[in-house]
């Protein structure tokens, strides 16, 4: 029997970022406010990560809640009908079932049912591999546009008492557009992971030990110190690489935009990659706290609101977190 | 200042599927082994389901150990090195963590660190929607080879006592290599999602409920008829459009591999889609139950390791579960 060749996909060229959406928190959390617990105080906290205040979510505020304010933002921005999404991506380690996906119930709030819909977990590397993802669908034709989020209510998995990582996190939701181009708009991304140091930073246990009852809730930890050299010297190579894979160097950018870890991460970065004055820098951790995948929409949204950025600048955004998992790409901002 | 303009990747015409690999549960559970908790017969559950025997895995097996074994058998199969892996993708609803993903640590098991990992939450369309992913990514050069994963441990989110799901439910991995090729290898997705019915099947209650005591340990509910009916009649349009943007016929098909949800939705689906008598259903539910996103892949694995259908064939394959999502692609077979 003689067999047909299969049909596949028209790819496109380019692709970019159209528009992004921002939620956060309802509630304002100070230092002052969690320092009990922890056995800290304001001046500690903020001399360690920079934060100042974070943006928690009320119990009426639920993760969906914040995903759907910044999707229909992004969406209203964009221009675009929700019908025309070709595929929902919602990164987030935050969602409370096991199954069915955030992204399903996402997508029918939003209006874009019937697009194909998936959560991701990437932690706060998952919003740059969204758009990894994001531009791979739109590139290779089988989405026209595809809706990534980053969101997290990690107010609910943390613990009030752990001075490693839980008093640095805050909760939001961040959204992007993402959808051809006439022009380059999305750099290669270069990204990856290291699961020989799964262990770094993650839950403290398995569900299912909570289950048998031979351990509490789990809980975020991290080895604060292995998790900042990994940040600072790996993260420094990456955002090289990003730069260079990208054809272009730390002076062509408007702003660099990292995950939200912590601010001397941040500053080191910063300083390593040897960035001009007049390059951005986002520190968007010290009125939001960290979002883990949240954090780089909502640090970009924040620049472009404020006028710090503009439209059509060059931004270097690169996030890293539990797994390890790492993303950087550049990307002209929407 | 004069911006640079970014490079983005070079595309690539075509991707196909080079190899599968299959683990199962270790234990074989026979329907007399479950019937008692839920007050019914051997001759019930063929009947109903079609199941014989399904697969677990005991204690000693973990999601992580199925997904390795069919990972390496994919990789050895595919005649290529772990460390040619662009991407990681592990579709699973079974991981006991909200945080790191199960595939950052897969992919240091197998050899394919630093590659990128993530985890996909898309139920039981999760292997499909993994391969629409995979060819995205190798067809819009941002990966050479791609791993897709899809494994569960249901066992462990089960009740014993349900009669809607539960006893239909088997442990297993299934794995796939998807690359670059000459020729046409995978055919535009028909993939999407209704949100409007995300509590047709999925967990009874959210882990926040059981974390507060207000819930017993989440486990897996379907209204049965309502997934019946979606199954089969929404899918049967699904499959066909699937055919269509393929550019082929039923009967130019070697074989049909649907999700193993139960023997009637897939006798049901291969009546209406009026198949002739030389293309093989895949029926692997018979002895392995329902694995959820392992379910298409080890089946497909079963049908080529038999003989029943050769490489070089064409196959249709659809997964669909929570969500609602669902996926399909006409694939050629490795």
């Amino acid at each position: 029997m003689s067999q047909p060749v299969l049909n596949q996909y028209q790819t496109v060229p380019y692709s970019r970022i159209y528009s992004l959406g921002a939620a956060r928190g309802d509630l304002t959390v100070t230092n002052d406010d969690i320092a009990g617990p922890i056995d800290s105080s304001d001046e500690w906290i903020r001399q360690r990560t920079g934060i100042i205040t974070r943006r928690r979510a009320s119990k009426k505020l639920s993760l969906m809640d914040m995903a759907v304010t910044a999707s229909n933002e992004a969406i209203n921005k964009a221009g675009i009908q929700p019908s025309e999404i070709g595929a929902v991506i919602f990164s987030t380690i935050t969602h409370p079932y096991q199954t069915p996906s955030a992204a399903t119930l996402l997508a029918d709030k939003i209006g874009a049912n019937p697009a194909p819909a998936y959560d991701i977990s990437a932690a706060c590397a998952g919003y740059c591999y969204g758009i990894a993802q994001a531009d791979a669908l739109v590139r290779s034709g089988v989405a026209k546009y595809v809706l990534v989020v980053g969101g997290e209510k990690l107010s609910d998995f943390i613990d009030p008492t752990d001075r490693t990582i839980s008093f640095l996190l805050g909760d939001g939701a961040g959204a992007a557009i993402v959808g051809p181009s006439e022009t380059p708009g999305i750099s290669p991304s270069v990204w990856g992971s290291d699961g020989s140091q799964w262990g770094a930073v993650g839950m403290d246990a398995s569900l299912l030990e909570f289950r048998d009852g031979t351990h509490q809730w789990p809980t975020l930890r991290q080895e604060g110190l292995t998790v900042f050299k990994w940040a600072v010297w790996e993260m420094v190579k990456v955002a090289r690489q990003a730069l260079e894979v990208a054809g272009v160097k730390a002076e062509d950018l408007a702003a660099i935009v990292t995950h939200q870890a912590n601010i001397r991460i941040i500053d080191e970065l910063a300083k390593q990659l040897e960035v001009p004055e007049h390059v951005v820098i986002a520190r968007d951790i010290i009125y939001t706290g960290n979002t883990s995948a949240a954090s780089i929409p909502l640090a970009m949204h924040a620049l472009l609101e404020s006028g710090e950025v503009k439209s059509g600048g060059l931004a270097l955004e690169i996030g890293f977190g539990a797994g390890l998992a790492f993303g950087a790409q550049v990307v002209v901002l929407p």
